[in-house]
């Protein structure tokens, strides 16, 4: 009973990765945090910041208890729809599972419902925000984690269960992208537009976020965490692939680490110039937009495509965005952060790209590692046939239908229950001096004297004071 | 005279855990700078910026020269309270330490004095601010360092010189957070409060940061760069332990990551609670304390207790920061970054704590491994005797007392010889324009026209621009 | 046809440590964003951040395609002057470079045009900045790239083409800064400066950034950048040193982040007592600049000088600095981020430093591993002889040679057909409301009631809302 010289330089190496790895998903909670704050009014930036906060503390408590259960718990009794084992880490670390996978699936779970939050901005009660937030990032959402990524759930690529293949959803545009945009597109859709977004004619009034900093800062946190959330979705890196001479786990993260770039970038720029010509301006905040729609998109299959194959993924996920929204609008559907669009449409259109994109060579490596001779069915452009596109198809349809009888219920009772949706004095005056205590900004009397905030010459400005 | 290449990987996969932890630790400087930022009026935030940026570029001077050898000078002549050796690095890379080690400890010296500036914000002179933080990270803390972290010091774990035992204080609840603390208690206890943070009858009057966004920014980077203070500690991921299968530093580094999220998230989520039913509304910034506050508690015992025991930790912590601070206020003292209470209170019940919950497998992996059958003292609580719990009160005490008898007369001599606080007028006007040349916010004329900072129809402006 | 066991370690571990300084290189953009935000007037915040989100993505697209073949297509046909193979990451992974070597050297192409993107600031046409920064990001600086850094670049250290040297540019104080400096001091000139930066008589008038808090959050996320930028151009870590019993890479990256935290520190404390003296105040500011300095001159030593040669560096590094700024703003030169003086001077120092003060027994370890015997010219000052000193001087007149004959020449012409500079009136309004659909900070009607930003006291003001 010793651990071996490789048994420990194995776990030393994987440990590393996947905990900086999830040192990293962790930051887009901060991510999201500042992108949301900027891109809500002054008035409510306390608010949603605070949900993020919120996600985070009680993510931590009830992934801890149940959510990890739920979604990883693989025990002798196990099934192919939800976990029953290691309630509170019991028997973590076990011969699968160390306390960093746990960390790293943790820093996910919190994510999702920070998506949601993004919806249903500027309206929501504090106490239905923890509520839902509890409920999607302790339930819905591990019960689909289950389903794809753990070992045995039913849509999973290593059960093979589904069409002899099972849904590749590396790491997660459908469990996490869609889940949250589908939630947010439940929540925003009961509670309706935020008071003034549309007026009599419904036509919309602008509505702009007050500090684009916030927004241009939590973006590029959001692109920064991205290298842990794709990339480290690997769990282990020290792994060979087989019939090559210097290929593993190695290079398929930096591949990975490679398409999300090219992804996120390709629907930036599209996203830029495509409402350049739609508006007629350069638009900082459609470029970020774009850029997180296409690191969304590109989140399904990172792993198993080609880097041109990223780029075509990007260059669709701008369209889908700028049409839905375009769309939505139409139909006066109000998403303060266009969350149900960006995590919600961009995150349908991953997972039909790597049904069409997946390439053979890379399936295989990142899926069937040491079975040698299988071939899995893999992009039907590539010739890979209908079992991929099928499971992806399939994967699409069953998150939306879990996640709407799920959370609408949960949604549509609150809202009966006056629970969801605060008052229109509320609504005006601001979330944060309603319910929270006081706004995020403050000036001092003294600070209204006019040389505050005006230009002025260090020199002689000491002279004065 | 050759590298094995054991030693290679060794050296290399510990070398990467080390200084990507040091990186982390070394963020915790910029979330001091934002936390302490948003929580300060807007006239003192280039001050109190200003201060933690001296921090870093003083620390790492004062470090390199002298501090690192107070430390960790470990040499023939050494002595149990003071280092003696590796001045300016002489003789690095030794058997014992390389750069990298250097790198993380010089990250952890210079956080001290960013806790200390906290506490005497927005009123002191900027030269006593060079003064002090010279003389604290660079002489008061490297001592403390001495005795419970370098391998002869009279506290330390690894001499086992007292009570058999020596300190658990693994990331420094008390080597760093308790002596920030104690050293802002006295900086700001001499200086009194803030003019107008209390009223003719001693009533406290708000006075409320400028930017909560700060704030928030701030925490959630303290929160990553965590990752690095306390899961970075082992020092050494590749370290097997005995008498298990697959277990090591790895599995510890793993755990310590996940009971620190535990307790600050636990603490965060009493807090917010618990002053939702103390002044009626749910507080961002109240959730942020709390989560610091968390954080502070569980660095000391992070890598020996079990994940259920960190939320025990984090409960305790916040009520130990809301009682605190319904104390201080009581007695008009003035901390405006609560650090006094936060770093200050909840180190010290993290010193305790770990002298109640340290797990008696976990104390026997991370401080002894390789001697075989030497049993520890442990947790009182789970019948490890009163050999620990000893230890860490005579710790508390010690470090108490010596940053009491070291910076206090440092802050009662400044304070003396007037160069301590600055004129109520130059406080009333704001340090930044004081002392700094100008305000941290500027507007420009031109910036006052009507549309600047108005709602804005994109399209149409364009025309009149 | 298997990977070994070493080989699958030496692999794993070397990605690790590259990917995630590449991600560390990449918080870099973030940094700059943050920084040149801060620096300029709120009317053109968002313009400045989006040139650099544009850098990102473009270079993500333009590296791709072509530029990572200029800079290090080294094929059976290549020359030193030029790359060509690799177009679009064919034959990647190949045996000399994986994808996260890509991934490296990706996030320093983009960083090069955001240093331009600083010295032409709050003045230039958005087309005009898409067109430079292609050309920048996509050909100039690859090329010098090519020089420098590949195997078998005239300038490269690896090919010894150069008075039997090479010139050592370890992590591009002049392949990266200088180039981007020099760029920045074309497009400045010949724009000329800023209207109202100087009044009739040439007198500078202080025209101050808006926000000085991004300048702090900007600055430290560059200093946690560059711990991936300096500590990981060594691009693996597992290689032993000859000749010692436990050095390797491991030792030299960490050597590498100590000299640059002590550079980066001691230029800016110079710089913040510097400026002190000269004009009166401590200004935050000008310590973040400094320490910027000082990273920038270190960059090109940082792996082959001792620590207190890196405390060389910076101090003069900061008087460079202070020396420049004083002496083009007498020219009436405006460089609203100071990237000419900056990255330009500070680059130009730290290639002639490396001349003076590289250690022998450093160049042979980090740039002849495995030659036994063979002896490199190193620092002048330390005996090294003429060779290195002549290889840095070339490089840096090879540098400001080329960047001058491509970059000049694009200025010119942009600004000859009217595409450089927006019209006094674009200028006046501030480019955020002329070119990008409306500012950057945004507040409501409702928000103009007196209580917002006003001091509040939370219970009462939950009763009136």
């Amino acid at each position: 009973m010793e651990v071996s010289w490789e048994q420990s330089v194995t776990d030393s190496i994987n440990t590393i990765y996947l905990l900086f790895s999830a040192y990293l998903v962790f930051v887009m909670q901060l991510g999201f945090a500042m992108l949301c704050a900027g891109s809500v009014r002054a008035k409510n930036a306390m608010n949603i910041m605070l949900t993020n906060v919120v996600d985070a503390v009680v993510g931590s408590i009830s992934y801890y208890l149940f959510g990890f259960a739920f979604a990883f718990g693989d025990g002798t009794n196990s099934n192919p729809f939800i976990g029953t084992t290691f309630f509170a880490l019991k028997d973590i670390p076990s011969t699968s599972y160390d306390y960093s996978y746990f960390l790293y699936q943790w820093a996910f779970a919190i994510a999702v419902a920070g998506i949601t939050s993004g919806s249903i901005a500027e309206r929501t009660q504090f106490s239905a925000y923890l509520v839902f937030s509890f409920f999607l990032s302790g339930f819905v959402y591990p019960i689909v984690v289950h389903w794809v990524w753990s070992s045995n759930g039913w849509l999973s690529p290593s059960s093979d269960m589904l069409f002899g293949s099972g849904a590749i959803d590396f790491a997660g545009s459908g469990v996490v992208h869609l889940v949250g945009g589908i939630a947010g597109l439940w929540g925003s859709f009961i509670q309706g537009p935020r008071v003034g977004r549309f007026d009599a004619f419904g036509k919309p009034v602008p509505m702009r976020g007050h500090n684009a900093t916030l927004v241009v800062l939590g973006t590029f946190l959001l692109w920064f965490g991205w290298f842990g959330f794709n990339p480290g979705s690997f769990g282990k890196i020290l792994v060979a692939y087989p019939n090559t001479t210097n290929q593993g786990n190695w290079t398929g993260v930096g591949r990975t680490a490679v398409t999300t770039t090219l992804a996120g970038s390709t629907a930036g720029l599209t996203t830029l110039f495509g409402r350049r010509l739609l508006v007629g301006h350069w638009d900082a905040l459609d470029a970020c937009n774009g850029l997180l729609g296409g690191f969304v998109a590109i989140t399904s299959g990172c792993s198993v495509v080609e880097p041109w194959a990223a780029i075509v993924c990007g260059f669709c996920a701008a369209w889908v965005l700028i049409g839905l929204n375009v769309f939505t609008l139409k139909l006066q559907f109000d998403d303060p952060l266009e969350a149900t669009q960006l995590h919600g449409g961009c995150g349908a259109w991953g997972l039909i790209f790597t049904g069409l994109f997946a390439k053979k060579e890379f399936v295989i490596q990142v899926y069937n590692s040491g079975e040698a001779g299988v071939v899995r069915p893999y992009g039907l452009l590539l010739g890979g046939g209908w079992g991929l596109i099928g499971c992806q198809v399939v994967e699409l349809l069953a998150i939306v239908a879990w996640v709407s009888i799920t959370m609408g219920p949960v949604f549509f009772a609150l809202s009966k229950l006056k629970l969801l949706r605060i008052s229109i004095d509320e609504e005006v005056a601001g979330l944060d001096i309603s319910s929270h205590g006081g706004y995020a900004y403050t000036t001092h009397p003294e600070e209204n004297h006019p040389r505050f905030y005006a230009d002025y010459m260090p020199i002689q400005g000491r002279n004065h004071s």
